[in-house]
C-alpha cells in the first residue's frame, strides 16, 4: 500500500492506494496553512491516519509549487507560502518513519491520468488543467517530465498575443492571460461595453460565458473562440515540438463538456502538422478530484520500483 | 569505427569516424538522386569506399526529412523526393553487409553538438539551425526525440503571428514565415517601399541584412529584431515547456556572430520564467560541416549500444 496526498490552496485531500491503483480510505480537511510547523504536522497526522495499522510502502506529496525532487523540498509555492524552501521529504520522513517523494501537483495529476484515466495506453502525454489559470503536467516515457528545475510544463507562458496584456511572470500576451478566467472576464467587458450581450449584468465566470455562447450570445461565442483559439496556439506548439500521441484536458472548463473542447481541438488542428494532428488523440481527464492523490502514491511507487531497479 | 552519410538536398557528405568521434577518412560528393536506384548505390559504394578495409561495426545515415528508425525507412523527404517511402536501411544492409541506422539530418546534427560540440555536458539540449528555414533537433535525456512518427522538433511552426501570412505547411504566421529567409526579405521589401534604406537595390539575404543593421540602417536594424523577436517567442515556449539547459544555434545566419545571436538570446530572456531562463545558456554551434556525419555515426553507435544492453 502507498499514500498519496495532495496539498492544494484550501484543502488537503489523501488517500491510501493500493498498486493497482484501488482508494481503500480517504482523507480531507482544510489545509492548516498558518505556519510551516502547523502543515508538517498536519501532513504527518494524515499520514499516520491514513497508515491505520496497514503496511505502508511509501509516501508520494503533490504540492502546489515548484518542487526539488532531488532535495525532497518545496522551492517557492505561490498560493501557499508556508511551504516555501520547506523540506517537506525529510520533516515527514523523520515523523512517519516513512521513505517520502515529492512532486509538483499537476505532474502528479498526469501521471494518474497516464496510469489510470484518460491518458492510458499512451507513453506521452499532456495533461492541460483550464481554470483560473492554464496548468500543465507532461508525461514522457512514462514518467513525469519536470525539466532541470522542476519547472517543466508552463505552457501558460507562452506568448500568444506579442501585443498583449503583461502577465504577472514579467512577459505579455501568455497563453494564460487570454484563455486563464481573467483573460475571458477582461475580453468579455470590452465586447459588452462596446457591443451589448445576454451577458451584460452577469457574472462573468468561465461556465456563464460558456452557456451564452451555447445559446447564441455572439460576444461570449467570440470570448469562447478567442480563448480556443489561443489555447490551440499554445497546444500546436506543444505537439509539433514533440510529436506525442495524447492531449487530456481537465479543469473546470473543461468539465463543461465538448462545446468547449471541440473547439479547442478544431484550433489546434489548424496550426499543427497533419501527420502530427493524427498522431494524437484528444481527452477529457477521467480521474477528476482523485488525481492529485492516484498520481502522488504513484510518483512514491515509480520512485521506490526505480530505486529497486538499481 | 563506424561510419556516418549526411544526405543534403545538394551534396551527400560521409565520414569513417572511431568510438571518440575522430574523423578518419571523408567524402564529399553532389548527390545522385536522378532515381532511387542511383541514391542507393551511391550510398552502398560510399560505404564501401569508406570502409576501406578497417573494421567497421555499423553506419549511421542522416537524411533531410521524416524518417521511420522503427522500419529503417523514409517516410517523406521535401528535398530529395527519390527518398520518399524509400527502405534505406534494408537496402545499404543488403549491398553491405553492415548493419545500418537512419536518423533526421537535424535530430543527428543535434546528437553530434550534444557529443561532442556545443551541447556536451548538457543532458538535454535544443538545436535550432537558422537559414533559408528553421530547423530543429531535439535531445532529451542524452537521446534524440524525434516523436511518435519522427516529426518532433518542428519549431519552425509554432504560432508567432496570429496574423501573418499563410505557411506551406498549412497554417499562417509560423516562426518560420517571419524568421526563415523568406520573411526577412519580405520585411526588408516593404519597410524599404515605405521608407527607403541603404539595402534599397541590394540583395537582400540575410547576411546582408545583418551587415546592414550592424552599420545602422534602421530598417535592417527593424527586420532583424523581428526575427530575434519571434525566435525568441519559439525558444521561450521550449523552455517554458521543457526546462532544459542549453540551446546551439547553428546555420549560416547563427554564424554570423553575435550581434543576432545576443538579440536572440534576449528577446529569449523577455518571455521566460526568469528560473528557467537561468538554468539554460545559449552557445553557438561548434562543429559546423562535420555535424551530419559525426551525429549520424553516433547514432549507429549508440543504436548498437542500445542492442547490446539488450
Amino acid at each position: 500500500m502507498f499514500i498519496g496526498l495532495d496539498v492544494g490552496g484550501t484543502f488537503l485531500k489523501g488517500a491510501r492506494i493500493d498498486g493497482a491503483g484501488r482508494v481503500a480510505d480517504r482523507l480531507h480537511q482544510p489545509v492548516a496553512k498558518a505556519s510551516p510547523q502547523d502543515m508538517l504536522e498536519q501532513l504527518a497526522t494524515a499520514v499516520r491516519t491514513l497508515e491505520a495499522g496497514e503496511s505502508v510502502a511509501g509516501v508520494g506529496i503533490g504540492l502546489p509549487g515548484i518542487v526539488d525532487r532531488a532535495a525532497s523540498r518545496v522551492r517557492v509555492s505561490p498560493a501557499v507560502p508556508v511551504l516555501d524552501a520547506l523540506p517537506v521529504g525529510e520533516e515527514i520522513l523523520s515523523r512517519t518513519g516513512l521513505p517520502v517523494f515529492l512532486e509538483n501537483d499537476a505532474n502528479a495529476a498526469a501521471l494518474a491520468e497516464a496510469w489510470l484515466g484518460a491518458g492510458r495506453g499512451a507513453e506521452n502525454m499532456l495533461l492541460l488543467t483550464l481554470g483560473t489559470g492554464i496548468g500543465a503536467g507532461l508525461v514522457l516515457g512514462g514518467r513525469v517530465w519536470s525539466g532541470r528545475s522542476g519547472y517543466a510544463g508552463e505552457i501558460g507562458h507562452i506568448q500568444v498575443d506579442p501585443d498583449g496584456v503583461p502577465c504577472p511572470c514579467g512577459s505579455r500576451g501568455c497563453l494564460e492571460t487570454v484563455a486563464g478566467a481573467k483573460g475571458w472576464t477582461r475580453a468579455a467587458e470590452a465586447m459588452i461595453a462596446a457591443r451589448g450581450s445576454s451577458l451584460k449584468g452577469k457574472d462573468l465566470d468561465q461556465r456563464a460565458i460558456i452557456e451564452a455562447a451555447r445559446e447564441g450570445d455572439a460576444v461570449a461565442l467570440e470570448v469562447v473562440e478567442r480563448a480556443a483559439q489561443a489555447l490551440g496556439v499554445g497546444i500546436a506548439a506543444v505537439l509539433d515540438l514533440l510529436n506525442i500521441e495524447r492531449v487530456v484536458l481537465a479543469g473546470g472548463v473543461a468539465a463543461a463538456g465538448p462545446f468547449l473542447l471541440d473547439k479547442i481541438v478544431d484550433e489546434t488542428r489548424k496550426r499543427t502538422y497533419p501527420q502530427v494532428f493524427a498522431d494524437c488523440s484528444f481527452r477529457p481527464a477521467e480521474l477528476g478530484g482523485d488525481a492529485g492523490v492516484v498520481g502522488a502514491a504513484r510518483v512514491a511507487m515509480a520512485a521506490m520500483d526505480q530505486g529497486r531497479l538499481r
